[in-house]
């Protein structure tokens, strides 16, 4: 019989893992990695892995370090955002930038990157190393992408789902494609899981999107209104502007044109955006990527794996 | 027969393969890999890859990709290296920091690590994907290794060398060692190689070590002292220092502790070196690594490409 572990369980494993089995050569870049999973984060990645390896009749516990690399992969890209976006702090505590410095970190999540290959050339069979490779690329190409389209208020949706689905939604859909690889699943199994990591990746982003706009500090570690600050063209952003409130359109213009960061101007730019509604049009875009996702498992066997998987999808609809 | 070709050929093959082949799917990104390769280089890692297959058998014609690749992980770690040490120029022109900004181009460096990856898991059986990544990882490894090694005035050769062997010999160990394994060559001939490119690379390293107190900004691009004023703790410094001149040792801990960068005090620092008899004693140890690479070739079977990669070693202690 195949053991089935609960989602906490999942999410302990992984933390032992990093705990025990987390080191490179280079002490100062081990230091900076472990500063950064200290630091929280909630393991969606590897947990796709993990589940989707289930939901293949795999077992949870014989692809951990798989399922870790995902979650590595998330990490260096971040240490190397947080240089790009020159962020103060990440997840509540100091960045790798704020406390190793930017040459550091630039080199620490190159090291990172190099050092997963390094381990995931070595440990695992085609296609594995290949759906991570061309995952970075993808992450790279979205964030780019991000960094052109900032500030482009005629952004349309498609445009935006675009990068997101490369900056983000790729690394959740390799997450659950190579979970089902590791097991030797056939080709309908990883398509449904790709699809799955696809739609749930597009889901996710969104609801971080939202929650710039509605949640408070310390619920997502971040200042609020922080998108905007950065000029970034969010979901509820495009919603609103697609509205034709033509007072907001101008508004948004001159805070992006003229780099206004009062606290005022941000709190009044938020509520024309709840007033447009987009706040509403976001929750009905974000429930049509998650029921794709979980339409997307149809081929799977049914089991509490899948199952699991089916929650995590549907909980983002509650955000 | 063979084919056998000259080294000014393997030059332009190389620079061809650039012109007509080189494309990723970002067009920023391809624009800012582009003006690097534009501003020139010796390709001098493709070229160890193209005599290695060669040496062992094969048909330069055959690797150009592969060797392309070796350029390639070059040019990305130069424009991380460009954003690291926030240098304007490079080869003389723009850095892609100064042209780009310092966002994209630690994207453009991820997506260029990245995009090499993808395409190597896809082309080449292993070992070629694990020992590149590696090689990134010893890269990097060696970069931090050199960022802690600032300003220390009691770096020993040894330590030294094992931050070259990291930083410089390891990509050009190798280029060497896949053009071996791109043609199938045995144990014997992979390990001579891969020798070669790290005896070469240490004294290349060494050179470019010598060039910054030797050279006028036009011969080799970037301003003289520039490793002093970095902070850098190089070989002509380390030999200096360990000469006995204790006037010079005071001269260089003052000069690295007060961030002095005036042009009288690193040519007061770089005539103390020269009478202390370390340029010499540098060119020496290039001599003995020299020597090491050729050596390091006897296994091989002789001919043109052999020939041209002791030509190569030789030229080095020219400089």
């Amino acid at each position: 019989m195949i053991e089935r572990l609960a989602d906490s369980d999942l999410h302990a494993l992984v933390e032992e893992f990093f705990r025990s089995s987390f080191s490179t050569d280079n002490p100062l870049i081990t230091e900076a990695v472990r500063r950064m999973l200290a630091a929280g984060g909630k393991r969606l990645r590897p947990r796709l892995t993990l589940l989707a390896a289930e939901s293949c009749g795999g077992t949870a516990r014989e692809h951990l370090e798989l399922a870790a690399y995902m979650e590595l992969i998330h990490v260096a890209t971040l240490i190397h955002d947080d240089v790009v976006d020159q962020a103060a702090t990440r997840r509540g505590v100091n960045s790798t930038a704020t406390d190793f410095g930017n040459r550091v970190s630039v080199l620490a999540g190159d090291y990172l990157f190099a050092w997963i290959f390094k381990n995931v050339t070595a440990r695992y069979d085609p296609p594995i190393p290949h759906i991570l490779s061309a995952t970075l690329a993808a992450i790279c190409d979205g964030e780019v992408l991000q960094l052109r389209a900032m500030g482009r208020l005629d952004l349309t949706i498609d445009e935006y789902t675009d990068v997101v689905a490369k900056k983000t939604a790729s690394l959740f859909a390799a997450s659950a494609e190579c979970g089902a690889h590791a097991v030797g699943a056939g080709p309908a199994s990883v398509d449904a899981l790709r699809t799955f990591g696809t739609e749930y990746g597009i889901a996710f982003q969104m609801i971080d999107d939202l929650l710039d706009m509605t949640a408070d500090e310390t619920t997502v570690g971040k200042p609020v209104g922080n998108d905007l600050r950065e000029r970034k063209v969010t979901i509820p952003l495009i919603f609103a502007l697609q509205s034709g409130d033509a007072h907001l359109r101008d508004d948004v213009r001159a805070f992006f044109a003229d780099g206004d960061e009062r606290r005022e101007a941000i709190a009044r730019i938020a509520t024309g955006i709840q007033q447009s509604g987009a706040l509403t049009a976001t929750r009905t875009a974000v429930a049509e990527h998650a029921e794709r996702a979980v339409a997307a498992l149809a081929p799977l066997a049914g089991g509490p794996a899948r199952a699991e998987l089916e929650r995590l999808a549907k909980a983002l609809t509650l955000a």
